[in-house]
């Protein structure tokens, strides 16, 4: 947690950045505009929060060459704040955590485990026969990996992860502690009232740069393959089911839910607490809003919205008349009597001419 | 994974069914009707998928007795074609996995640990004080069992599960990876804005042949009992809290919660990201629609959907509606304009009279 | 679980009540109104359920000095019945699970740890290097602390838990299994269509007598922490993404969401399956309903309902509007009919009045 300093010389020149103001200055940390303190590199992503460089104690913020706001401390001016922070940040707080290569004696391994170069496992591990995981892995301790798993290479296990039997992890994949890959998908077959357990005899294919957040659960195929995609990204407490493809470079965020079968694209994102039901498909780059709940297949480059979920524009104008029902329904009421008195008059009306014949 | 060959006529004699066909075609693996290549039996469950049979490259399919489509491939015909597909699954797949018998030595056993014949208990398992285990049940790596805990026979536990003490499991259960049962139910009593907590030293009963998906969390009673009825199938992520019963054979889908102390009666079906409130009751069949949130008792035979949740078709009635706002804004805009007219032409009548008078 | 007997005498003198009835009745067990057999102690802390005492088999009631039924059977008048009831529990089943002092001899510790007195390490756990661990902590099996972790007093972490490095864990702190605190937090980059990760170099806080849920995921900071205030209750299945800060005394029902950067007050309440988007505030004592979806800030005081969430008061409305929409399109469409008649009749009636010239 306690970087060196480094000069605003020094981090222009590693961001690629163009600097206004003391090069000499010197930068301690790193932290947002409201909790900035003298010493901090802040960075500004979104010129909705401008006015807060004003007020911010931080000592100079990385900022968007566009921005038009004069700020009285040094600017280093990038294309893109926030990546170019990563970059700072990635630079000022080296991996501290070092894992230290080799097997610890309070692992257990199986029979014809092939292990990569450089690999390291951690205490408590359980690999069972003929798992092979490739160099540089770090499985850390508590993680199971069930027999004939594959783990490809530079991946990185956190501790007290399931990995089930026959499951295929790419290289460069992170997965975060409490996670379950493998576990059987949920089919059964009623028979008289009773559910028997359909063979969940799949397996579970996690592609290259994939990173699975903590407490997600990823159910091995029935039969065939459950595979998630190239630079997917999986935040926590997700469930995906049996069969599921999920395309390259997707994001899902924490708590949604992908039932059986369903097919996602390329460059999909599901908002936290969204739900997709089974056998549909999404296509390429596909954004469902957070709580929304997908009953139908939704066409590529669409946003949709809403439980059940529709096209975004839609699901808009439906939340805006649900703000003004109330009003609507007192509206309805007022013009009912009106109608009524207009449609009795008209009678009377009728009823007086008759009259006067 | 692979499996040795079979002809058609042995799979047509294991699934009881007629074939139409060469019974001397070999059949060399399992797939859905999309993804199946030459050797493999493929099935037809859902007559919405029969137009996918002419393309299928399976070199034979397990149908219905009811399907008219005429199919150039052979075709096996059954009553149930999933069930005997799974049949035919189990069949060519026989449990790979061998649990091998006896005690790891890297398990930790308590005091007076009563283990049946056959049992399997892993490596790095806990069993504490007093824990029966029964006949050939499996423990796999990883996991915890609390004091006083009793597990039935034929009982498979996947790696790193948490049982607390005194939880009592049942015979033929399944219980997947990362599932907490036993946990502290969550209730406090507020004093001065200051949570106390209440003790939780009830139970959770896990009866015979409940399936339990990976991640769930099943709380212990208050006092009293948790019960999961005999049965019943549990999916991932799945939140039951403290003193919930479930009855026998109901279908509990991913992402599901249940608020404290509800009762669900036989053949209930919550869909998934369901919620369920606190202290109400839902009789025996009653189905719950996905992302449906139920507020009050529903009798038993009903399908609810929506949040709040309706009985379907008056949900289905609401959410038409929705989908009709926006244009239902306008006629009512539209109606008050010429209401409106109307009102003041009448006016204008009147008044046209009364100057003729 | 077997307690042994206490006379009303003495429980009324535990709870502080005012007895009505025979002083000399034993007391063998605790039980709800429903459940209760003879010997058993209840309790009523609502007075819907009143009626319920009549039939009850409980030989005796804790009851609120308001009550104003007359019950035939012994009762213990006192302010808070609940809260006398978990006294009662507490004194009848005291603690029973004794944690064993010391280190179990298959925990594996790293360098430089730091163990106050009396603490219980448990098998399988590993505690890394650099790690302070408070007096009288008790840490149950297979737990995971990371690197310069430190763990506050009488804190009780169960089974399987998983601390990332640097997490900081107050005093009297309870974590149930298979929760995960200090993942990393869910953040990426997008160049040319690609994710690329950025650092999460912050940690998470918890501070004193917080307890936590079962499979409980909490992300560390991108910078700075993610903290949980003093006294807060975390139910199972939460999410608590990278930077949230939660105040004092709050409760977070089951499956609930809590997406990045967001700010809760003291005292707030979000009820089961809710989600907060990121980046907004809630106010002091604000309550979030079950399955409402908080799109924007709320002030302190509100109760918030639905998704997008709104005041309850309109939530309310809204959903009342919901259950008259299939009959407000039919009045609609009757309306039209009858003004579209009218506007036909006067422009009859108009040419009528033309011809007549």
């Amino acid at each position: 947690m306690e970087p060196r300093n480094f000069t605003l010389k020094e981090i222009t020149k590693l961001v690629e950045g163009e600097l206004e103001g003391d090069a000499a200055v010197i930068i301690s940390g790193v932290s947002g505009i409201k909790e900035a303190k003298e010493g901090d590199l802040t960075f500004l992503a979104n010129s909705k929060y401008e006015f807060l460089l004003d007020s911010s104690k931080a000592s100079a913020v990385l900022a968007s060459k566009q921005m038009r706001k004069r700020v009285l401390k040094p600017v280093i001016r990038v294309e893109n704040p926030s990546l170019a922070f990563s970059k700072v940040i990635a630079f000022m707080f080296p991996q501290e955590k070092k894992f230290a290569e080799g097997i610890h004696p309070a692992a257990v391994l199986g029979k014809d485990v092939k292990l990569g170069k450089g690999v390291c496992i951690g205490p408590h591990v359980v690999v069972e026969d003929n798992v092979e995981i490739g160099d540089k892995a770090v499985i850390c301790a508590g993680v199971f990996i069930g027999c004939g798993a594959r783990i490809g290479p530079d991946t990185l296990i956190y501790p007290n992860v399931t990995i089930r039997e026959k499951t295929v992890i790419g290289g460069r994949v992170i997965i975060h502690s409490g996670t379950v890959i493998g576990s059987d998908g949920f089919g059964f077959e009623v028979v008289n009232g009773v559910h028997h357990k359909i063979p969940q005899v799949g397996i579970v294919v996690i592609e290259d740069d994939v990173e699975i957040g903590a407490c997600v659960t990823i159910d091995r195929a029935r039969f065939g393959k459950t595979v998630i995609g190239c630079g997917t990204k999986i935040d926590n407490l997700v469930q995906i089911a049996h069969n599921v493809v999920i395309g390259e470079n997707s994001i899902i965020v924490a708590q949604a839910g992908i039932s059986g079968s369903s097919v996602l694209g390329k460059n999909v994102i599901l908002a936290g607490q969204s739900g997709i039901v089974g056998h549909i498909e999404l296509g390429d780059n596909v954004i469902v809003g957070a709580q929304a709940g997908v009953t139908k297949s939704v066409p590529k480059n669409t946003f949709v919205v809403g439980s059940p979920a529709k096209p975004h524009n839609e699901s808009k104008k439906i939340f805006a008349g649900w703000a003004k029902l109330p009003e609507l329904l007192k509206s309805v009421a007022e013009l009912r009597e009106k109608v009524e008195q207009l449609t009795q008059e008209r009678v009377k009306g009728g009823k007086a001419k008759d009259n006067k014949k």
